[in-house]
């Protein structure tokens, strides 16, 4: 399948969409010396036999499975690991994993020797379509997600379905819910091919279904690489994730896959475009049909403070001057930004999906 | 005094040159809505009424002062300050310190939100011509100095002689190593002028020679923007770094003031391009004469171990391939990179300046 080529400002690399992994890595290795490989447990139990295969030689740091990897505690660990590798300005860093080694990986490679080089090999959906190109990378603080980072551009994107095949059915589930958004923010015909047949791990479509995902996200980035555009760009691949950041963080990390959350967002976007007159009723079942057809939540599954819901919004990020912003869908197929969503509106679709006002009855909150 | 403006890949900004700041805080004050400041206990404490005249209402961090501040742990403190602060993408983060108040703030300017804008205000010589332009940040792991880091140009650069007056002496001297270097690298008539008569705080000069520094490091990055060039570029910078960063690795941060290593690693330097035919022995004692007007260290105060010493060399971040790499002096106000150089010439040279084969007896390191 053809590769994808990226030019950027600063470089110019590509997403290989690739059956066997060797060539590819093999061509890799041979052109620096020195090299160190990220992966997780999970990766690390899962996949021993490549791993040997591949990589028999690597310097390899075995990260925590888990999103509470993505540390400052776990950065210095990495960081450590490469001064005491010697890996020089021309080494090359590995990141063989998920959301979580891709996006730790490439803050570390980032900033090591103010940056060394990064091959991200993603093993879940969710890292194939949506983190592991587009340069940007991520680690969180306690006061919420990805809000330490850099622009790095990966030196090469290497993507393997292999490696779905033993990737948990609900991670992979979680991964499909990026791929949804893709459909509903920015390709109609990608959108009714999910809902009409569900996706496997071992579907012919697969891998180009991938293909679509990062081209869609290619061209939005190229469109806005370092996310200044005030009206579209990169903000439009969060569709779904203003929600799903708010409710990750309320329901606290780990309750919800990402995916899970996103789902709920997409839905939560959805509802919120219908009622700004853009969507249909009929558009909004079809994103819940949809995303039900994969087993992801379209609402909570446990009820969650509005108030608390709406406060994590007004510390997100992407809030500009207390402003609340969302991607909606002009129809399915097509986002947009809307600035200045009312916030009353906001907490009445976080009811319609399962959030409370208050948790708990009035008087139970009194001193005792 | 006229600014100097630099045009970077990716932004302009200028370094200011004045006596009173307020007019220029003033402005960059006005332009966004959320500031913070980054300070350290000594600035706080010399600088308590400027601070409050200057900057009444901004959020202020004081960390602590010291090499020791330029920390993962503290890199995490001054995040989890500036998340507290809410601080958005549009905010202005103020670095108002040394070299360690810069290069952190540099480094948490670069990452906190993938990059937001910084203005740096150097109250050290050192600062002023050395580390608060060319949009190297860094902060230190156990294994070396400024190994993580970025390329982050600030907004703006505010220097006063102001800071000066208060500054140690001690400190002010070792700034001047860096004056110093500028003029052995790449202008003689500076190194003249720093020979013939001892440059104080209160200088009329003062402010015009730190300009000329900020002129030629600025030309020598617009050159060679991300450190990428084989031969000369910002490599030229390192004059006497390599010596000087071993001397302060190995007998431990603070035994020495940076500048005072890189006086000592200017004299080695000009010692090694006298080995190496290029520089006349009248060259040399001209350089240990500079640097002893300003009562800076031409050797080691203590002997440090050769092994040790080359050793780290070999760790730096400047050596690749195993193979030991020097700035040396091709004349005094012209520096050159000379690959190659003979481990044991640059351990004679070590010796020369202080250090010793073995710090101990042969039979004091038996087993007793």
């Amino acid at each position: 399948m053809e590769a994808i080529t990226v030019t950027t400002s600063k470089t110019t690399y590509s997403i290989w969409f690739v059956d066997d992994l060797s060539p590819k890595v093999g061509e890799l290795k041979s052109q620096t010396e020195k090299h160190a490989l990220l992966t997780d447990t999970h990766v690390s139990a899962a996949q021993a036999e490549l791993l040997e295969k591949l990589f028999p030689v690597f310097p390899r740091l075995v990260l925590p499975a888990g999103e509470a990897t993505k540390s400052l505690v776990q950065f210095g660990h990495v960081l450590d690991f490469l001064a005491a590798q010697r890996l020089d300005r021309h080494s090359l860093l590995w990141g063989l994993g998920g959301g979580v080694v891709g996006d730790l990986g490439g803050v570390v490679a980032a900033s090591y020797l103010r940056g060394i080089d990064f091959v991200q090999v993603p093993t879940t959906l969710l890292a194939m379509v949506d983190s592991s190109s587009g340069g940007k990378t991520g680690i969180n603080l306690a006061a919420g997600k990805n809000l330490v980072g850099a622009f790095h551009y990966p030196r090469a994107v290497l993507i393997s379905t292999n490696f779905l095949v033993t990737l948990p059915l609900r991670e992979f589930a979680s991964g499909v819910a990026e791929v949804i958004k893709y459909g509903l923010l920015g390709d109609a015909a990608l959108f009714a091919e999910l809902e009409a047949t569900a996706l496997t791990p071992r579907s012919a479509s697969l891998l180009g279904i991938i293909r679509r995902c990062c081209e869609i996200k290619v061209a939005i980035v190229k469109a806005d690489e370092f996310e200044t555009a005030t009206d579209g760009g990169r903000a439009l691949l969060n569709l779904g994730h203003t929600f799903g950041h708010a409710i990750e963080q309320v329901a606290g990390y780990g309750a919800y896959l990402h995916g899970e959350a996103v789902a709920i967002g997409l839905v939560a976007a959805a509802r919120l475009s219908e009622r700004l007159g853009y969507l249909r009723s009929g558009d909004v079942v079809r994103v819940e049909r949809a995303v039900a057809l994969y087993s992801l939540p379209a609402r909570l599954r446990e009820p969650l403070a509005v108030s608390d819901l709406l406060k994590t919004m007004q510390h997100d990020k992407k809030v500009r001057l207390g402003q609340l912003r969302f991607v909606v869908l002009k129809r399915l197929g097509e986002a947009a930004i809307q600035a200045g969503v009312d916030v009353g509106l906001v907490g009445e679709i976080w009811r319609e999906i399962g959030a409370r006002w208050f948790l708990r009855p009035y008087f139970n909150s009194l001193p005792a």
